[in-house]
């Protein structure tokens, strides 16, 4: 089994990293990976680039501190991690929907790393769409998608709640905006215009920022980055729950 | 090396049932497979789902038969066929350009099996596009791509010119209408508003059209209706070049 063979690997390669350090027992965490998928019609589609690697080695890394992992994903091909509770969705409505079953007790830690797409299609065409002859152009008209990560923090559906930010200019920027408007604990800013990095590859470069503080990542591979993370993660929640 | 095991496995599989003939020596077939990705801007694009599979299987059921095959997909999760020439390309401009390169000389053979996009987008955004947050619908005009396999029909880019229709209603209807059209000499018609078969599964059922004759497959795996296909596109392009 060429998947559980793959899997083994990743784990055992996350594992040793880990050093066996459980001190995440008893939390839930719930963690969104990969792109959305919002259909036009029964044979087309809109996306994001998303290989869902990020969203994975966290899901893996907190699990393996022994957090319970809910890792909710859009389609990608990415085997699931060992011990984490996988659930598949297509659209950022299920993606919604399925955040909020997950969170019906209130989570201790929600990751945002899906790329979710901002727009949907206003109405799904549910036979395909022909090409009109006469017609050269066509329009979608397209309406706002639910805010998953907004709504889940106005919601309070998690003590902490991490967001990212992949954008292609004035990535701090951005990123700062977005911690404050949606009332984030923490956002994880990559730029993806640099091909080096994020969008399908196995390494990523990050600026993590709180209220409070900035701190830049090393280049690392997706799996290193996702263990410093959880670090992070967990040494601010801890410190914001003492207060 | 888990990809070169795959690809054994496959090639074994269908070299089984091909039985070493090597009938298409000499012939150049020029095959298109997956689907095609337009740009929306750098992080979003449009689509249509298709795995590849049966564009694959077509490439190396017509590679084992000993035919000089160039393969030319879009994004998909497959190994390359052994023995093919695969040239991957995003969008359907791209599609277009490498099969015209690929058919410089004219080919003998060229099947359309990818799902190419209808439209493309009027202006490809190079930044990120945000959201408005006093717009709440967001217009997107797209325009018509390149009729690729119509193009290379009237260019006479092959002697033998194969289409394939996937249609969700009316499905022999639009594929009849499609061959006579693009001016093709044969059109594979299937439905996709059928879960079982087509998009994303291993199994596939069509309907073969000429101008003169029709054919129903069977319900079988895309591996073994790539072997009955090969057949019955070489059997009537020797037809037509003996007319």
């Amino acid at each position: 089994d060429i998947f559980a063979y793959v899997e083994q690997y990743f784990h055992h390669k996350v594992a040793d990293q880990v050093n066996g350090t459980k001190d995440l027992t008893g939390q839930d965490w719930v963690i969104t990976a990969g792109p959305t998928m919002e259909a036009i019609d029964p044979v087309r589609y809109i996306s994001n680039h998303s290989s869902g690697k990020m969203g994975f080695a966290l899901a893996q890394a907190a699990q393996l501190r022994g957090a319970n992992v809910t890792l909710i994903s859009g389609p990608v091909n990415l085997p699931a991690p060992n011990g984490v509770n996988l659930i598949t969705i297509k659209s950022a409505d299920d993606m919604l929907a399925a955040c909020q079953q997950a969170m019906t007790n209130q989570a201790d830690v929600f990751i945002g790393a899906a790329a979710v797409a901002d727009f949907k299609m206003k109405a799904i065409n549910h036979q395909k769409m022909k090409k009109q002859s006469n017609a050269d152009e066509m329009q979608l008209t397209l309406v706002k998608n639910p805010d998953i990560i907004a709504t889940l923090a106005s919601q309070k559906g998690a003590k902490y709640i991490v967001g990212f930010a992949a954008e292609t200019q004035d990535v701090i920027h951005y990123a700062k905006d977005k911690l404050a408007r949606k009332g984030l604990d923490m956002i994880i800013a990559n730029d993806v215009s640099r091909t080096d990095i994020g969008f399908n590859q196995d390494q990523n470069q990050v600026t993590v920022l709180t209220k409070e503080q900035t701190w830049s990542s090393e280049l690392a591979t997706k799996n290193q980055l996702a263990i410093q993370l959880v670090e992070h993660i967990h040494t601010h929640f801890k410190s914001t729950l003492s207060k």
